[in-house]
């Protein structure tokens, strides 16, 4: 394909000149970052830092799709989502924490995994970048989740993960793992006047 | 349909107990939360506060998509991204935000709208939400965009955007958006050893 993604970005390229902490919480970073703009101004970017994380698309012999529920204070709802976890510090390999987090979420193992693409997750002003894993051959077994995490597991089938982007009730990363996998059918949508 | 996404859910609210601001940046805004968990518990959490924002698939009579190219900072790329934007305090109606990003970064306007969804963006620490509209019928334009914005406008087949995603050159969003028009083909990976 003669398309390149990153061909002739050089007009929009900004240059980090300075980053200040602004938050050091337990699990959240925050930086004020100085940049420089193609034009040669400087301009001001406020960025949260994330170490970067996981999605698992576990696809059962009947097409349907493992998800899993818990409650998503930030949003202030409880969401079905495809299994997902922030890779570990240190961690090498993604497909690692894809085995782990699936295995530990729903206590499914697979025997056939891929891995499917990366995307950012929320680029305007998290470093969130995402790794999605398709995992096929499922095997049952038992969730090791930690004693304060609630997560329900149940398998969704194309047509009822419509019904979750109806109703508000799943995330980005879920209908984009969902759509690699072929497992989101297209929307008709309601027309808006 | 039975299934209906918020049942059930009462084994996994937490109850919000008291929240502090942490960082008040220009567009950042950070809070500690504390929140009793539903066994009684109480735990804190760090969140980012949104304002919402809405996402567009302008979809042409050839079947190919229009994806503007920004830099973005927080992950040091340039994205292609389906057109979006933060909702403005107080402006009522999401699909009149959508109809104005449509414009102004693109230069494209649409004949007919459709509404496809809302989903969360990253659940686990952002208050974000983005609505999801179609947009098709579309006429050439000029973009309005702000003098220190640079932006690239292209026209992209399903299968460039399989392309994207293996080069990590777009975000969630446009693949959840892409998915729900029916725009984005399944994706087939690379085995995992």
């Amino acid at each position: 394909m003669s398309f390149e993604p990153d061909a002739d970005a050089a007009h929009l390229r900004e240059e980090l000149l300075s980053r200040t902490p602004v938050f050091e919480g337990r699990l959240l970073h925050a930086y004020r970052d100085e940049v420089r703009l193609p034009d040669g101004r400087t301009a001001g970017r406020e960025i949260v830092h994330h170490r970067g994380a996981v999605a698992v698309v576990p696809v059962a012999p009947d097409g349907r799709v493992v998800l899993v529920r818990q409650w998503r204070h930030a949003v202030e709802r409880a969401l079905w989502e495809i299994p997902a976890g922030t890779r570990d510090r240190g961690e090498e390999d993604p497909s690692g924490t894809a085995r782990r987090e699936l295995e530990e979420e729903t206590g499914y193992t697979a025997d056939r995994w891929r891995f499917l693409g990366q995307a950012c997750v929320s680029p305007g002003y998290s470093r969130e970048l995402l790794w999605f894993y398709l995992a096929e051959g499922l095997h049952e077994g038992t969730a090791a989740t930690d004693p304060d995490e609630t997560i329900d597991v149940r398998l969704f089938s194309p047509g009822e993960v419509v019904h979750l982007l109806q109703a508000g009730a799943t995330d980005c990363k879920t209908l984009a793992g969902l759509a690699m996998a072929g497992r989101l059918a297209q929307v008709a949508g309601s027309e808006v006047p």
